[in-house]
């Protein structure tokens, strides 16, 4: 994720990196040929034919109503994949304070904290789409998950099972059962949410629609503006395909908000809020937060 | 549910799979035909109306108001399905680290979980207006409930029964009784959005205002952009009813998400993960998951 | 509330039920007959005057804002509402497995359930603006309310009693009683959202914004059209005015989703429902569902 | 709160009360005149600059923003009020049955209730901007909190004492002193949504936005119009600019959701409904519900 | 933040604090004067390219796209930071009276009302990027955190620890603790809630499109304007530009709720309003509210 305060307004206008530009560069390029050779034909031959532009309106109408749709439906996904990390590091603090009333045992409370720890690493690299493996840059606890079916519900599995135990033989009582078991299916909720985000794309009838209709619009540009503003079209047309090609990938970014792209969550830096958080429940030092380099937190 | 991986551009520019196109060919033809005719006439006779162009705009007004409505309400209703489905498999994974921490009896245990695994089979089918017979390809206990009047109730009631049962029976104390049932109803919640989207179509004079609005609109057009565009006219025309029946299409088939067309919701898919979640507690072999078949995951 | 499969293309142009054309048809001929009148004024005589249409546009804005809101917000009323009664069902259903699960007398259990049948049969007709009597075809014991100053808040405290009472004579205990009294306020909470739906239509001052913007519209939309348009203009102003006359009329009809008006919530079948979720916990047949007779469902 | 059936259309036209004519009657008169000044000296002079019209159209794009996201956040904010209420109404309810099933004490449920009563009028003075005196038209417990530095927090500050030492003397039990404190957070909640609404105003600096491109849009209007509509401008911008300020206006009033002006929340009725609700649990007879007076509930 | 009554009309319209005005006042002379010197060379030179404004309405789309969604996320950003921290008032009051009823012990009872007020000033600190030192202006406890890797979270560390003490010693019941730690993970998701605001801004390349559309689009405009408005045009365009750059600038404002600047959130007040709250429960006098200072509370 790219955080970065305000730039200057120059720094605005410039700026590549987060641009979307590299990714459209090719589309865009294309579409400006495009635009040249039709006004280079409408120069020198009189079979170019004519749009005029207010018929053309009629387009704009379609192409707003897809983009702004698909734009709000994209930034929602990723806004509330936000939340929902949000909730997770609430829960997992959340957790850590209910372990220190209604869990007796040190130990126990430990393998608790240990195992929350190794869920969130665990969730995390599923929802990027990385294996687990004995190697993976993560934690002790969570590299012990490695080579189970599921590794985000083993752990909160085992976690259960810790609670279950104790509270069998009778060292968490009746209402630290109900604590730690609805904090357990909270963590649930907020696990669902975001593999349901991971899982399930954005209708792909709308990428459909949305490029062919942008690429038809910004290919019949031409011969709408053409009579009108001649040589300076295809910079016309060059803008005007920036502005809803660009939109368009954003969105499809934006759509995936686990992946590691410049505006995917900063998913490790919110698995070390949740170290930190634990830290004096487990009586160690709390590592330092994450920083962004180079304006980039990942 | 089509899943794929953002294709290339050319694929996204010529893919039929997903694609409205086959739904709405005869109503474009229809429209294309119908602006050729007009074109023909106004070239051999006179007595071809004209409409002023920015005169049309007043449709187009109307037109993004019913169509952009429309499909947020669609879509809000395909998301909406989709977190219901999401909040049921979180429900189910805690219904069963609940009944580990509070349901002593190893054999209700198993028959809580069984019987859960029925619900999900037997709503799944509900959901899709197929009937649940003894020979539905569904888990052996969720067949067991063919006949009934209404199986997924049935599902629940039953497992209410072994709860019930149980708590007089002094094998689940209080604290389990009110965690289980809290469950059972948080289900039972889930449960019931699924029927109000299932049962509770789009308001149906909505359907009556934009095809009727969209109808006339492209049957104008001809009139409109006749004397500007000449025998581009059709092409035009076909173009912009591609777009807006297209929409149209699209959202007809995001208002049903139970449905098993290519963006419908992959029901199967989160039956099996449901099953998947529950085998170390059944302490069985989890199934392997659902993979998409050809892009489409069922 | 309609009913129905998607219909063929051709019903949908020209299907009349579930249409709002009858209850427009009166400002629909006025304003087509006005604009007949300023086109053959304007064909006789040289004082009619000129608008440029693209001048017009700027109402077009307006339009497109009051309506757009308005839609959406009657929309959000019905659904909500529907939302609202889709909960109470499931309310109901928990309601019923609680009791199953907490009281473990069989008499006061079927006398719960009963006052329940009884609320939602008052609360409908409550919020259709009917009076309970004696004579109202509802159950029994919804019957048992007629004459009490707010027939649906007596049933639940009712209810309240049988609860109050067995809690403190040590049928119920502590964690049923909380059980039953949450069911109870979950069930309050969707009542009063109800309730105020019911009670607090949509601003007056927007009814007033609406139809006067509308109208003007309308009326100005001849000699916007009129020199481009011809003797066509009556047809195209009458096409307008279908539109917007058309949705502004849905919107009315949406803002009061408890009615029994084509668009109305089926509020019957629901009540139904629950009794059909009732009678394996009162040992009796179930009623069948209720099914729409000519596509329509109450 | 206007309360009105759907007036016939005559009515809807014509209708002054609930019409926000009144309050920009000024404004109107101005850029009706300014318009006018500008057509005649047009007539006149040749130094009257002209606008192309669709140049114009630019503005309307800022305009239809500012006005459509204003007249959406300030309406969220009316029905998130009344949501708040009728949540609140929903606890008063729900606390009245609690204190039957949990309050073995037939006196401290009377105080609890008595003392909610006080609080819904204080709460109700409090959004109000009225100061709560021994002389204010409340019921006399309510009046019994003049004086204190924030009445409605006294009020349920002391609910809580009651119920704080009924606990602690152990008439009320954990079961008990849970749902009612449960309750009582609920109510708070409640309590800080209305008091956020009424504190934090929309942000001023949209006001300022709005205000001013409307004037200026308006005072823009006639040199655009003028070539084209002549004498018939000023009409034509009266109306634009009835319907810009008209929204602006209703903006403003449905963004303080509390007040008394005609489309303020009806807060007086929904404090008798509480009245109402309660007075089987206190045994009193219960008071007639607040009717409309002139279409106008308060 | 901004409290005013709705000033006077005059006031609206000249009104320079609170108006975003200072902050754009650089490119707004900058593209008038671009503008100023198209004008100049179009006048004196045949070289100044032409373009139909209709062609141009083509960037209002996207336009319009960008800023409305930015202005709307913006704007939910400040809407639901204040709603946080209203539940966080709530969730105080709650707290204190939830100590009343399950914490017997008095002292105790302080102990955790204090750490809650060093929470919110910490949290209050840490949200607007200041550093809680022993010199901060807070009160006693809360400076009492200065030093701690995260002082928010320590305060609540600290008040859970009061609580496990006491649950363990038997001075809380289970009822108690249950309550107790509900309450602090409900303070716990508010605070989460407020840091993912203060931690994820708004995707970077919304800035990045959204400023370089807005600086194209009014660069390009004096190039449309030019032949239909002449010497007006310069001050056209900066209307147009105080429009468009003024709405993002508010929108950048928005999307930091937590700043000082004008349209910040209260947060001062807010906690003021807990330690009012808390007051009667200490034993002490209350503070008095904060009021604004110039129409500007912080």
């Amino acid at each position: 994720m790219i955080v970065r305060e305000k730039p200057r307004l120059w720094d605005l206008l410039t700026a590549m990196r987060g641009s979307v530009v590299p990714h459209i560069v090719r589309p865009l390029l294309f579409l400006t040929g495009f635009a040249l050779v039709v006004v280079w034909l409408d120069h020198f031959t009189p079979y170019v034919p004519k749009l005029e532009t207010s018929a053309y309106a009629t387009f704009g109408i379609g192409l707003s109503l897809f983009l702004g749709f698909r734009n709000n439906a994209a930034y929602d996904r990723w806004w509330e994949a936000r939340k929902l990390w949000g909730g997770m590091l609430a829960d997992m603090r959340s957790l850590a304070r209910e372990t220190d009333v209604f869990v007796p045992d040190a130990a126990e409370r430990r393998t608790i904290l240990h195992l929350a720890i190794a869920f969130v690493h665990a969730h995390r690299l599923h929802l990027r789409g990385q294996k687990l493996t004995a190697e993976s840059d993560v934690p002790e606890t969570a590299r012990a998950l490695a080579g189970t079916p599921h590794p985000p519900c083993t752990a909160l599995d085992r976690m259960n099972s810790v609670i279950a135990r104790a509270h069998r033989e009778g060292r968490i009582d009746g209402f630290g059962a109900r604590a730690l078991t609805t904090r357990m299916s909270s963590i649930a909720l907020q696990q669902a949410g975001c593999e349901r985000i991971f899982n399930t794309p954005l209708p792909f009838v709308y990428s459909l629609l949305i490029y062919r209709t942008t690429f038809l619009y910004c290919m019949m540009l031409p011969f709408a503006l053409n009579s009108a503003t001649g040589w300076m079209t295809p910079i016309f047309v060059g803008v005007v395909a920036y502005m809803f090609l660009g939109l368009a990938e954003v969105t499809e970014e934006l759509a995936h908000p686990f992946g590691l792209q410049p505006n995917g969550l900063a998913l490790d830096a919110i698995c070390r809020a949740v170290e930190i958080s634990f830290a004096p429940h487990l009586g160690t030092e709390p590592p330092p937060p994450l920083r962004p380099v180079n304006y980039y937190l990942i």
